[in-house]
């Protein structure tokens, strides 16, 4: 029996990721977001969508770069805590939640250091949405932690123990068990 | 120390969902997406990249709707045969894989009914990338099966069990262990 639960725009899972940016005066700044997905193979892109109250809605138009920061597991607090507090009322928010930043490799965006994968965006499309605008950011890197990525530069993904969030429930949680690879698992049906 | 992997469109972790459209002559299709996320809180909107050699990209251009279908990890295989296989090739994929679909409440497309949620979505903004072109869908509405409800409206990610995909392994996973809810855990840093 199916019920109807209205109009929201829920997908399920999300993942649960810092946008990085600087600040006109060059302060790093971030917020959470999970509203983000890879969105072109060729060339690379990336999207999220941001409220345009945020300051990160500013920066990114600013200076049309931002980085996204991927958390491990052991970080869902001080996520949580990014995603709470606007960088609009507490001016160095990263600082306060222990969050060292570095400047990227190639865009105008920091890093989040202690995150064990950051993906470098240039702004390539803004699109009004209405509450939100989903930004398209060209990726031109990601730096990975060594201990997270394989010998073969394949990311492992319990090394990296990546928060997933659970839509509806707010919930963050962990990965759990293999089910089987793509590509793979599906080929005796075909 | 880090490591350059290159540019890339990693987000890590991904959902795996059924995009869901009928063809020309009536034929339910559908194709499984990584790439697809909220945009937009209000209109409420999500956010699928497709390749514009997909059968799915031609159907939701000309019916200007579709529908996102959260699969069950025990559908990984089904969600695998359908992301490998396609429309062009094999006319009736969803029947073959045995997945029986019936007319979405609202839209021009079809919902898949194994899926214990099902996401209707007409055509709002068709942005090309590249490859890919990203297509906006206003949500209208959002039937879940009663068994993954609870009684408050909110899904139960544990009963719903969705597919969680570990993006660079390529693997398909399910929902880990529970890190706290979101908007309280951080709480106690601000």
């Amino acid at each position: 029996m199916r019920k109807r639960l209205g109009a929201s725009p829920m997908i399920i899972p999300m993942p649960a990721v810092l946008v990085a940016t600087y600040d006109d005066d060059g302060t790093p700044n971030a917020m959470t977001a999970a509203w983000a997905s890879a969105c072109c193979h060729t060339p690379p892109c990336v999207g999220v969508a941001v409220r345009d109250s945020r300051r990160t809605f500013t920066n990114i138009r600013a200076r049309r770069a931002f980085t996204i920061n991927i958390a491990s597991a052991e970080m869902a607090v001080d996520v949580d805590y990014v995603g709470i507090v606007s960088g609009h009322q507490v001016k160095d928010k990263l600082a306060r939640a222990g969050l060292a930043t570095e400047r990227a490799a190639v865009v105008d965006a920091p890093l989040i250091e202690r995150c064990p994968i950051s993906i470098e965006c240039r702004l390539v499309h803004a699109l009004p949405l209405g509450t939100h605008t989903w930004f398209v950011g060209e990726v031109v890197e990601v730096q990975a932690d060594e201990r997270v990525v394989t010998a073969e530069g394949i990311v492992d993904i319990d090394a990296l123990d990546p928060l997933v969030y659970a839509t509806s429930a707010g919930e963050y949680r962990g990965i759990g068990r293999a089910l089987g690879r793509a590509y793979r698992i599906g080929k005796g049906r075909a």
